[in-house]
């Protein structure tokens, strides 16, 4: 990691000493386009005010556009540009990257350029902007080659060229058909090598995969993964192509996908990050922290039936956290799987009862160890340190034991239930499942171990 | 998500009705390009082996390569081949390919292959085994264009022709000069609108990123997003270059990344799937388990000691797994924020002093506002079911609140810094803080829950 960030840092000091180092704006430009637009975004916040504006004239729209995708707080530059320069550039960007920046101007700025902007760019901004965020749609982009299926070879080569000027993600070439709908694609590779003569038609598959523009990202994610390709055309209802779907773009959906799961595994409603308000932050975090105070204070009144078995035998709580905390470690252990495996790939019927059923058997083995383990060291503890006969030590040890295995299958069955139940209920399971699975196994285990306790050591042998 | 798996199951059907069409080889193999890699793989195993056999001829060695890799279990079918079939199949493979698929092959296949694979193969396959699983030299193909910066821009163009036979990773093409040593990338939609007698050397960026071989996955992932590249040159130490890494391998690699993180978090060794046996399920998650055993009965013994408060006091047991489990969720809660903190972003000294604080801040608001509803709800809850004095019954309901807010204060700065320490000492957070916090809150909790009840309640207020 240091040394790539040391190499990022050298980057951008050349490109600093070259914009400070007196040349011509045509030498300037002309050295800097030896450098990624990253690196140029990211060097602007090194430079003074004036320094920008200067560049943003020798840059012009086009690199500007291209530069102000790679930026992380594109609201403060590009409100150095005036309105026309901005339109200019906004004009050149790809949809997508124009409809992320649309949002975070502010209203006035937008009236101003509404007029200025040309009807295709509103248009496609327009388009994102009419999905949800979940959507497909949202993440495409305008910039990809379309040709008729009716050109020459040649013809298409030259559409290509015509084309590639706008639009650099040129490895696919999308084809519709007279009436406009998506009829298939070609790989650029192929019609580079084909002949002038081949027919175009034996260059393009007709079959090519497609994602419909509302369907949810997270349920995509796997089908674009499968398909490996650079893009994947996006489809409207009547088979239109709207845009397509770059890799680039699934790699910061799949981040922000499992992102979110994450968080919401640990019971936060959403992604938290360094720079937020602790009052933002709070409310992330409070909803999900007072349902579980809540469902805490059932478990307590459920203990709380069992206030006798302690007063009677007051060592057993040393050795409730012990069972709690095991058959909650198990329980998301459970659901951790199960979550990872809803997400991976869809089950049938059979492969839940496949899951549940081994995530039973892993926690009877496991249970079946860890029980045994309890048994014996407690045992020996109880009787060392608690001053018991070895016998009532071993008596209560195995209460302990029996209880923690028995927790721990239940808890599995749980971890691995729920989650499945709030799937099929269309339900986030990551989201949903954490608490509810915490709560039902604290009362399982507090049932079993007192349950226990209470039955066999006080009821049958009398240990107290 | 079902709508777009009937679009496979259609597609699938369709492309078994071709192959059992009594088609001549011509037109089958004809009909078959309009379909993609990925979905002529999923339909392999609804055919016959006979039928599979007969396909593999009709296809060709370059076709089948490019569908192995689109298998979800390739050795399966491979196996179908005859030696010299399968050779000439690896021969064709992208390098990344042809390693994983070597990786399944048992050693007398791999011993009788030997001889027949070309050197180059042979080389490329070597390379790639020969990094560690978490390089990047790992994910690498050898699937590029790569041209001298010698050439003028028709004898590039000439180039990529030719080689675009062989590579259809085409839409970056990467410079080295006569050295080998690399000197930059074209964007192809630059060389495809170039004139002629265009200077290739205009069109050279010259400061192209890339990443070094043996860079850690995990710390080049939010570099290689930055870029949003649809490939990044990979460099040895010589600067040469030795391959390159797709989007595609990205995505991959970002799942798995985060995959194995959410696996971790809940205490898992790595992520499991599926069809795993419960012997292998087990050895993935006993590890954890059994250290969280032993700190669970240190957590019993500090329990222990206190003994004598819940026998002078029993009703104080009722709260012990309340207050344990909002500390749990708090520390969780602060783990999570800090390890997503980690993991998108390298922090300096400034911002973890940003990140420590706020997590305190945020836990102590939060505690209060838990640490007051405990106080006024369980003090009714005492009162009522418990048929304590209102004073007691808000006294002892008093101390569960000030012992909820104190825990969660300290919860949240473990959860912070238990994760800062092990990212600063090179452990993964994710793997090592999630259990040890979980002891160490327990500790916490119920040191401050039975100390301020032995205090207060039984010493200074003669509550029991």
């Amino acid at each position: 990691m240091e040394k790539e960030r040391r190499e990022e840092i050298v980057v951008r000091s050349e490109i600093l000493a070259i914009i400070r180092g007196r040349l011509s704006d045509r030498d300037l430009a002309e050295k800097l386009h030896d450098y990624h637009e990253h690196d140029i975004a990211q060097s602007l916040d090194e430079l003074t005010k004036e320094e920008r504006i200067r560049l943003y004239h020798i840059l012009g729209p086009e690199w500007i556009s291209g530069i102000v995708s790679f930026m992380d707080d594109p609201a403060e530059y590009v409100a150095e540009l005036e309105i026309p320069q901005l339109a200019a550039v906004i004009n050149k960007m790809d949809s997508d990257d124009a409809a992320d920046l649309l949002r975070l101007l502010d209203e006035d700025t937008k009236s101003r350029l509404r007029p200025i902007l040309t009807e295709d760019v509103k248009a496609d901004i327009k388009l994102i902007h009419s999905y949800e965020e979940d959507e497909i749609g949202s993440l495409i982009t305008n910039n990809y080659i379309c040709i008729k299926n009716t050109l020459t070879v040649r013809q298409a080569m030259h559409e290509l060229v015509k084309q590639a000027g706008e639009h650099d993600n040129i490895s696919t070439i999308y084809v519709v058909d007279e009436k406009n709908t998506f009829s298939g694609a070609i790989d650029l590779k192929d019609l580079i090598i084909a002949r002038e003569h081949d027919h175009l038609d034996s260059l393009i598959s007709y079959s090519y995969p497609y994602l419909p523009d509302h369907a949810k990202i997270s349920d995509s994610i796997e089908r674009i993964k499968n398909y490996a390709e650079a893009s994947l055309p996006v489809l409207n209802a009547k088979k239109e192509i709207i845009g397509i779907l770059t890799a680039q773009e699934v790699i910061e959906a799949v981040d922000d996908e499992l992102g979110e799961d994450y968080a919401k595994f640990a019971g936060l409603t959403a992604e938290e990050d360094l720079r937020e308000t602790t009052g933002i932050s709070m409310r992330k975090r409070l909803p999900w922290l007072i349902i579980l105070l809540f469902l805490g204070m059932i478990v307590s009144s459920v203990v709380g039936a069992f206030e006798a078995v302690v007063a009677v035998l007051p060592i057993v709580i040393c050795f409730q956290s012990l069972i709690l905390d095991m058959a909650g470690n198990v329980g998301t252990q459970s659901l951790a799987v199960t979550i990872r495996v809803l997400m991976d790939e869809d089950l049938s019927a059979r492969d839940k009862g496949i899951l549940v059923w081994k995530e039973m058997k892993v926690g009877f083995c496991n249970g079946l160890l860890l029980g045994g383990l309890s048994f014996l060291f407690l045992g020996l503890y109880i009787d060392f340190f608690k001053g018991y006969s070895l016998l009532s030590a071993f008596l209560i040890s195995g209460c302990v034991g029996t209880s923690l295995l028995l927790a721990m299958v239940i808890s599995s069955l749980v971890g691995t239930l729920i989650p499945l139940f709030f799937h099929k209920v269309k339900v986030d399971p990551a989201v949903a499942s954490g608490p509810l699975i915490t709560t039902i196994n604290d009362l399982v285990a507090v049932v079993a171990y007192y349950g226990l306790t209470w039955i066999f050591l006080i009821q049958m042998l009398h240990v107290a």
